[in-house]
């Protein structure tokens, strides 16, 4: 395991930190202007300053025996949000910071990403189009057609409370890489005859420069660009992608399938034939 | 890893197999009327008898490189399951044999299952209970409540083609121990109030061999107990659950939560507020 030589730092109570929302930008400037040093800070004992939300707790610890369990508790935590099973949360779990940004830097991340376009590729070609140019995929953008990786290195892997603003500067440099397997996966889909819709939760005001990242990134054709407008603010992810899926059906499209890091992006209403979820243990959207 | 020991037998290419589904218990019987030792039969080459099953493969070989990679793409295909990212399977995939053994039988899946369960009961704490005896929560029985590991151990763990008629008679035993963090949860559950109701695809003839097994393993009290009547025989799971829980909701339950390890079990109407998808890498019922 890479995450190995980070585990004598992993031994640390979890609950979780209060924090703004990642889709709703709100979270306080934090003041870090500047690049930041690749220092990931690892609590030296039981956090008392996240003691106070037991409720959505997603694991208790007075049974972390061992660096081995302590590996195997953050994997749990991990997937149990792939697979739907977590309460809302703002960061990484403080004890799986070094396990987070060895699994979002390594191959386990890379071979999950493969996994799932390679399973969303298969589902396509098995497809029968109708070919009236309304057989439809939507994705989502970031960390799904776009990886963040360069500004989540620089903010602790989802470890440290997400700021908007910060972040928006990182989005206005438009600078993401494509995520490689789902570019492959993306093109293969225009191969084939479908239409590309992207439904993301980035704002309007963002369109000019999300164009030229997803053209740099490779990203060269698509039906529609759908970014949240000034009257989609407050509106959950869930609320506003399930509103803009409803309008592409209306339009007559079929969404033969949606494609996201999100569970927000894949439930809800006209959540299409079949969803893919892409692995992100990096952050949350309700 | 436990794994680890089983990795140099893990580099094997991996396609589907052709088999019968699970849950309509039409697998031919294998004749292995006796029970078999622990052996898992691993391929010594690529399979030449899975190889046409392209079109749904969970993933490619030609890149696995060592056995770190092997694991690591077994792990991926685990985690894609969890996430509902896969086609339908019959088997596990041959390569991933002992890879599937180790987890279920190390403390991966036993934390997997600590997690889901704490993430449900700290849900179910925080709800708003109306209290007028319609609060309901709904459990799958098998690898939900009931695990049926020890009838796995001697049939390689989901790597052996699915034995409706075997699995009938170890049903039949009614020595399923319990799930324990499944068992902790569901006296919460009674604790906090809720009504209890268990949703099986297991058949009706088996009904009093299902309630002997869970009073034996700790299961105490529920509202009500669904199984398969002759008239669902032929619906899939989903169309079964999902029926079933109409007729739930129509006597005036809430569904507050669902818990099951299949997405079969969560998908579909009625599937209440929350639903909690518990581990399993060893079956998959569409």
């Amino acid at each position: 395991m890479r995450a190995l030589f980070l585990l004598p730092l992993l031994l640390v109570l979890i609950l979780y930190s209060g924090a703004a929302p990642h889709d709703a930008k709100l979270g306080p400037d934090d003041g870090h202007f500047l690049p930041r040093p690749l220092i990931i800070e690892y609590p030296s004992s039981h956090s008392a300053s996240s003691s106070d939300h037991g409720e959505g707790a997603a694991f208790r610890s007075s049974s972390w025996q061992d660096q081995d369990e302590s590996r195997l508790r953050c994997d749990s935590w991990r997937v149990a949000g792939e697979a739907n099973n977590l309460a809302p949360w703002k960061t990484v779990p403080q004890e799986c910071a070094g396990y987070v940004k060895a699994y979002m830097t390594g191959k386990a991340y890379e071979f999950d990403l493969e996994m799932v376009a390679q399973e969303a590729g298969a589902y396509a070609k098995g497809i029968l189009l109708a070919g009236d140019g309304r057989d439809a995929w939507v994705f989502d953008v970031d960390e799904t057609l776009l990886s963040n990786l360069p500004y989540y290195a620089d903010h602790q892997y989802g470890s440290e409370v997400f700021d908007g603003h910060q972040f928006d500067r990182w989005v206005e440099k438009a600078r993401a890489p494509a995520i490689e397997p789902s570019l492959k996966l993306y093109n293969a889909l225009l191969e084939l005859g479908l239409k590309i819709i992207l439904l993301t939760g980035r704002s309007e005001a963002h369109r000019s420069v999300t164009v030229d990242n997803l053209e740099r990134a490779g990203f060269q054709s698509w039906d529609k660009l759908l970014l949240r407008d000034v009257s989609d603010r407050g509106k959950t992810a869930v609320g506003y992608k399930s509103q803009k899926r409803g309008e592409i059906v209306g339009e007559g499209y079929r969404i033969l399938g949606n494609s996201g890091d999100q569970w927000s992006d894949l439930v809800g209403l006209s959540t299409g034939e079949r969803s893919f979820k892409l692995p992100n243990a990096m952050y949350y959207i309700p």
